[in-house]
């Protein structure tokens, strides 16, 4: 029964990344793509656990090689997801969930098209102004300018099928919860995993 | 904000019936279409809250009028879903639930491409015949009859979005809660529910 494949998008500062710790926490079914990039480790980081630690020299043969899905430089760095690990996980049953971008969710969707895609927003600009405010570590400058990047980002939501507004955390969590149970449940999905019911019709 | 059209069907014996008084109960957002039929009313049921009970003369000029969005005659009866009643409601912004059959749910898509259609289907065909059996009324004859039946409109799951495998119930009806939940969460959805959101970033 093969598994299926979840893409989380969001703004800086939606809480994305909260939010599919907390679902993985909960749902042990749900195995999260680790990228490969050519960033540094920062201190604490595992290789292996946070990323796949590799030179540029390695990243670039990747690509040429198609072994991502999907790949984005930003910031000067490169990051990628394997295509091989993803195709792995779902042959054997096991649903996967990539945390990308809008543009790497465009690139996944040409492999996967039928990869559930939710993206995830704040309730308001104002609200995500408050949150990246709130870090404290960031000049005027810096919040004005992710606010414009996040807002965006948020023009592209129309192209994800669900849309979480993650005002209220646990509320959040039970909304991409739904989505990943009412997925499991689509007549093409059960009628691989109940083969035997299906083929007592016949 | 428009509401949803939500379709349940199930073969006898699947526990349609109980499944979606639970989900009403527990989700008063829902709000359960009541047929019109042409079938006496049996000791206890009352005009407007099991079904709107007309004569056949009424019904035909029903039909005439288009008034269902879908109708049908079993055993003799008819039944009929009315369609100006599901506009009132999704137009409120109300979700409505609708219990029909496959042959039903065909007549509905053509005019609501976009409901979200449900089949609940026992664990296994034995299990069918253990329920049908269990009610101690009928006769073999009658519960192999049913137990065809039941096969029959199972082989139309594959018209259904999803499919709830109904072997415990709280398991079942947290599956169609999920189901209802995860579509108010689609983009369309949640664009028009979070309006104020949406336009800020144009």
């Amino acid at each position: 029964m093969p598994g299926q494949l979840f893409i989380v998008a969001a703004p800086s500062g939606a809480g994305k990344t909260t939010l599919v710790s907390l679902l993985i926490g909960n749902d042990p079914g749900i195995h999260v793509s680790i990228s490969t990039t050519t960033r540094t480790p920062r201190p604490g980081e595992e290789n292996g656990r946070e990323y796949h630690f590799v030179d540029v020299q390695n990243f670039r043969e990747m690509v040429h090689r198609n072994e991502f899905v999907e790949w984005a430089e930003v910031h000067g760095n490169y990051y990628g997801t394997s295509l091989q690990w993803i195709k792995m996980e779902m042959d054997a049953g096991r649903d996967v969930l990539l945390e990308i971008d809008w543009q790497g969710a465009q690139q996944v969707r040409k492999s996967f098209p039928e990869a559930v895609s939710v993206f995830v927003m704040p309730p308001s600009l104002e609200a995500l102004g408050e949150r990246l405010s709130g870090r404290g570590t960031d000049s005027v400058e810096t919040i004005l300018r992710r606010i414009g990047a996040a807002r965006d980002e948020m023009r592209h939501a129309d192209e994800f099928d669900y849309v979480i507004i993650n005002d209220e955390l646990s509320r959040a969590l039970d909304d991409l919860q739904s989505i990943v149970n009412a997925s499991r449940l689509k007549y093409t999905i059960q009628c691989q995993r109940h083969a035997a019911l299906f083929a007592a019709l016949l």
